[in-house]
């Protein structure tokens, strides 16, 4: 990792690792492997499990919650994670993380990146009409259920990385790496 | 479950369950079985694995935090499962959860709450004082960073349960008998 530039920030507890060498939420998991375990089988699920959602879109509502919560170490690893698995790329991934509404994507992910963003704020946000106008799009109640938790879920991932100030890598290279790594191994290996 | 009274909100999908007999999580839980199974685990690990915070006194974390949230079943649900493994039961719960710096705790749980407080807001606010103020009480580093991923992962809780509009019990017998479940059985059993 010889090279890498990391935004100075030190952990807020001891997590017994380099974090240069176990950056963001890479050096809690360490610590704690007990909550590592579920923390992981979840995140392999949801963004990994057979769906009729991509990888690469579940990444892009992962990647898209946590540039809303300006979690920098989640939102650039999870940019990178889609990126990797989407057509369009790291293109349409920055669009849709600084703006879906005019990003190149279809009108039902679309539909569904407004529940995420819903979500992200308060789960009592979410309204019927927004359901209504995803359904409208042919997005079924497994992909609207999914994407409340995607949503959700990074709203906990975000708040724990940045809860215990995690060292975030500031080169791109970094999460390039993350990427191919969880694209070939997936979460948790 | 006969007599029991439910505040009028129809899920936003279809959970293919009585709502009555499950309500809040328990509904999607038994929709999506395989994002249930993580979900559960981390809420065991977390709330009942071996530690040096109490079951109550964890329980109680996650009743604050959800109540910060005003997602009411996550807050009366860990409210009756603190109460009940709690020394003071509902009336200490109460008071924590309406205000914790006139509750009658430990230092170092309250030091503990505001760091919780901190992180349902945004894990960006947590600071080096918050921490440094549990530690002088007391608190290790795992009970640290245990705080941090409660707080966490209720405010993906919360999410989950509001963002889906699930039924929400308004009964208290509905969430003591959750509780004695829980106490008895654990999550996810």
């Amino acid at each position: 990792m010889a090279g890498l530039v990391y935004i100075d920030r030190v952990a807020h507890i001891d997590l017994g690792v380099d974090e240069r060498q176990f950056p963001g939420i890479s050096g809690p998991m360490r610590f704690r492997p007990e909550t590592a375990k579920p923390l992981n089988e979840l995140a392999e699920v949801l963004l990994r499990g057979p769906h009729t959602l991509s990888r690469g879109e579940r990444e892009l509502i992962a990647a898209y919650v946590s540039g809303g919560n300006e979690c920098d170490f989640c939102r650039d690893s999870h940019s990178a994670f889609a990126a990797a698995q989407l057509d369009g790329g790291a293109k349409v991934v920055d669009q849709v993380v600084s703006d879906p509404e005019s990003a190149p994507i279809s009108a039902k992910l679309r539909a569904l990146l407004r529940i995420a963003a819903a979500v992200r704020v308060d789960g009592r946000s979410v309204t019927a009409e927004m359901m209504a106008a995803a359904r409208d799009e042919g997005a079924t109640d497994v992909e609207i259920h999914d994407t409340v938790l995607i949503a959700a879920a990074f709203c906990m991932y975000n708040r724990y990385v940045d809860g215990l100030a995690t060292l975030t890598p500031d080169d791109p290279v970094a999460y390039e790496m993350s990427a191919r790594r969880i694209v070939e191994h997936g979460y948790g290996a």
